[in-house]
């Protein structure tokens, strides 16, 4: 029996210091050590070690104790992190720990790496475990057929609730999956017809037979459905596993619900930073990728802010005039900016969520419009007053008072809009939303609030 | 047997179509017709009905149909517009749909009504759900007491597989819920001693005694762990359920990882939305709420914007006497901005995934501050030369590079040292780490660039 830790004790990642310890025990040599600490971690532990130690340390972990390692653990690293440890190893050796995976965790890994060294570990797999991931690579990224385990547990209709257990006690490990939650009932074509939960079956009378138990109701997944679909699927009908099924409706594997937290983790992480204008970036991408990859998004954003400048260029003359136009720009843009960005990030999570589709899609952009209102004018009647009180000058409030509502209203339309029209024609929503939203409201609270003040003030 | 549909046939969702055809029969009064079409509605989709009619139809919906709709389905919904459907109904109604909910989905469900309407409704539920809510409401929010399911297994350690089975086999529905994937093997004093998965349980031999087949290592969540720490161990170490213990070690109930599921999506929303400054939005909740609690964040921003003016004013000779730094300072703010958000989405996201943490926090900031350096580089040199081109001045152009340099270093360090600091002293790092760094790259791009002109160009 077990001591049960007071909570404080409990800690389900590997800790700091048991990181350190390790590390210390490199930079000392004591590889014996070493050898006997990574032995005796699980394979989360082992992915969470390889992750957090330096890049020298994982380097002497990888040479020096890949005996070590659980195949299991390359399968729980971070995906960028994994094809980089793969890809630093001969194809042999890769092709060893691919092949000591399960069908859906070797397909994780092997869709990674580069074409190349793919090809080349895939030639050198075992027959079955080669047609397998070749198979798997067939279907499009992201789809349900990437995620597929193929072992799965299937029976012919007329089985009993007896004949089914007897047959599961008498099948090798090989052919039976490690976790599984139904199984499927098959008619003669491969074609499913029913699903029979775990509970359902143990606690059945051992002449029942399995037609009378099955749901009625299968969720058959087609393979080329989408990653996010698959989720949303197991999400909102609480679903533990659902049979794929290839072009002519026959069942080829199962997709589990801890493949689909791996995806919802995906795809919420997609989400967040494709609106700060990171693509699927990981802490373990190399400095040089990183830097690239977020260039290419900076540079669109120069290239925005040039374009704002040179609407305020337009207006040169009057900020000469009257410089305090050019100290209080800023805050009509920056609000506007941020206003909309609420507005689009809650409906990118929307959206996201499935929550939001053509028939609510105008009522959301018009709430949006109203909050925008609403909140354009307590904000133009805090800057308005700021304005007047600081410059003296209630001219400078009144027009900086209605390029704020002007602006505000402006950036709850388009914050809800943006995402919503590139989710209608097809396009990821969080992907370019917040680039083209911020242009609009630089652009409008510059030249709403410069234009009014050439045409009033000056 | 059941025909499989073809791709795009198949929807896991309520298609729009059959939610307009149900409010055209409300609209014309056909009330059969819609008691019909909702009656045969299942739960998920009788909540994405509620959730997606106008207003107007909901009421009617709720005041004429609610005989119609499962009560599983209020547990469906999204949990603001839960609680604005369920503040409208009279309590003992409440009481009687939370009475048929299992033991998680009733704490759910009841844990968001205000507390004066949730007390009364307390009072009227059955003796055995009053006394589980009840319990489950001592437990801090977000804690995984408030997650739990009270009906599991548990068994005791001397059975074996066959008594087991037999017994399961004759308990009635009402001690067992309706899915489960583990049974819990309890010693004398209800301390958790092991578990054994369902087809571990199925596939061994009658006589085979529990204890031999459980597992070793059993991860006991103590009631007051944080829910985001119990989707971690779910997700880390790929759990269908885990026991929770009580203070003493008792094991009090299970959770299971459909209920981690709705956590997951919980965390990520609460982090992309805070990101944005928005707490706990959804698309459900009313116009004044939603707009009350966005206009507390903008609030915060129109001070450092105007904190951000201040420092421009400081300025107001220079810009006048070069309007080029009036129409060239947003540039430079903007992309420190931009490249700031980069660096502090990877990073909020690499603590939320716990990839972070203090043994490689030093080493995610150092590689922020190196991408700064060279990004900042390059867009010095571009913005350098377009300075010059434009203005025909390259002293101005050698100025908004430096400028540029400094705050892409600065938003690099600030962008991941921000998330990091607020996450070591125990805030949470995506709820003001945006604010404080766009008012540092701001201040800093505003500051640097104008101040370098005034020192070395006037």
């Amino acid at each position: 029996m077990q001591e049960v830790p007071k909570e404080d004790e409990i800690s389900f990642t590997l800790s700091d210091s048991e990181i350190q310890s390790i590390e210390e025990n490199i930079e000392d040599g004591q590889e014996e050590a070493v050898e006997t600490a990574v032995a005796n971690l699980n394979a989360p532990d082992c992915a969470e070690l390889l992750g957090k130690v330096s890049d020298e340390h994982r380097q002497i972990l990888l040479d020096q104790h890949a005996s070590a390692i659980a195949p299991d653990a390359y399968a729980e690293l971070d995906p960028e992190l994994c094809k980089d440890v793969l890809e630093d190893m001969e194809a042999p050796q890769v092709a060893e720990i691919i092949s000591s995976l399960e069908s859906d965790d070797a397909l994780e890994v092997i869709e990674n790496l580069d074409d190349d060294f793919q090809k080349e570990v895939i030639r050198r797999l075992p027959f079955k475990t080669r047609i397998s991931v070749e198979e798997g690579l067939n279907f499009p990224e992201n789809s349900a057929g990437r995620l597929l385990q193929r072992k799965f547990i299937s029976i012919p209709q007329t089985w009993t609730v007896g004949e089914t257990i007897e047959s599961l006690q008498a099948s090798s490990d090989d052919d039976i999956p490690e976790v599984f939650s139904d199984i499927f009932i098959l008619s003669v074509d491969s074609k499913v017809s029913g699903k029979v939960s775990l509970p359902r079956l143990i606690r059945s009378n051992n002449q029942t037979r399995l037609e009378s138990l099955a749901l009625e109701e299968i969720y058959s997944i087609p393979a080329t459905m989408d990653q996010e679909e698959v989720a949303q699927s197991f999400r909102r009908d609480n679903l533990l596993s659902a049979a794929v099924v290839d072009s002519e409706g026959r069942m080829i594997g199962v997709i589990t619900i801890d493949d689909v937290l791996d995806v919802i983790d995906e795809e919420a992480e997609e989400d967040i930073l494709r609106l700060a204008g990171v693509k699927e970036a990981s802490i373990f991408q190399d400095v040089i990728t990183t830097t690239g990859s977020r260039f290419r998004w900076l540079f669109i954003n120069l290239l925005t802010a040039i374009f704002a400048s040179v609407v305020i260029s337009l207006f040169d003359a009057t900020i000469q005039q009257l410089v305090a136009l050019a100290i209080l720009m800023p805050i009509v843009a920056s609000m506007g900016g941020n206003a909309g960005t609420q507005a689009l990030t809650v409906a990118v999570r929307g959206l996201a969520m499935k929550e939001i589709s053509k028939i609510n899609s105008f009522r959301i952009i018009w709430k949006e419009i109203i909050i925008g209102t609403i909140n354009g004018s307590l904000f133009a009647i805090i800057i308005g007053l700021t304005t007047t009180l600081w410059f003296e000058n209630y001219a400078l409030g009144i027009i900086i008072a209605v390029a704020m509502v002007i602006n505000l209203i402006v950036a709850g339309f388009f914050g809800a809009g943006i995402p919503i029209f590139l989710n209608r024609i097809g396009s990821d929503p969080a992907i370019s939303s917040t680039v083209i939203l911020t242009t609009i409201t630089d652009v409008i609270g510059f030249f709403v609030f410069l234009g009014l003040a050439a045409v009033f003030l000056i």
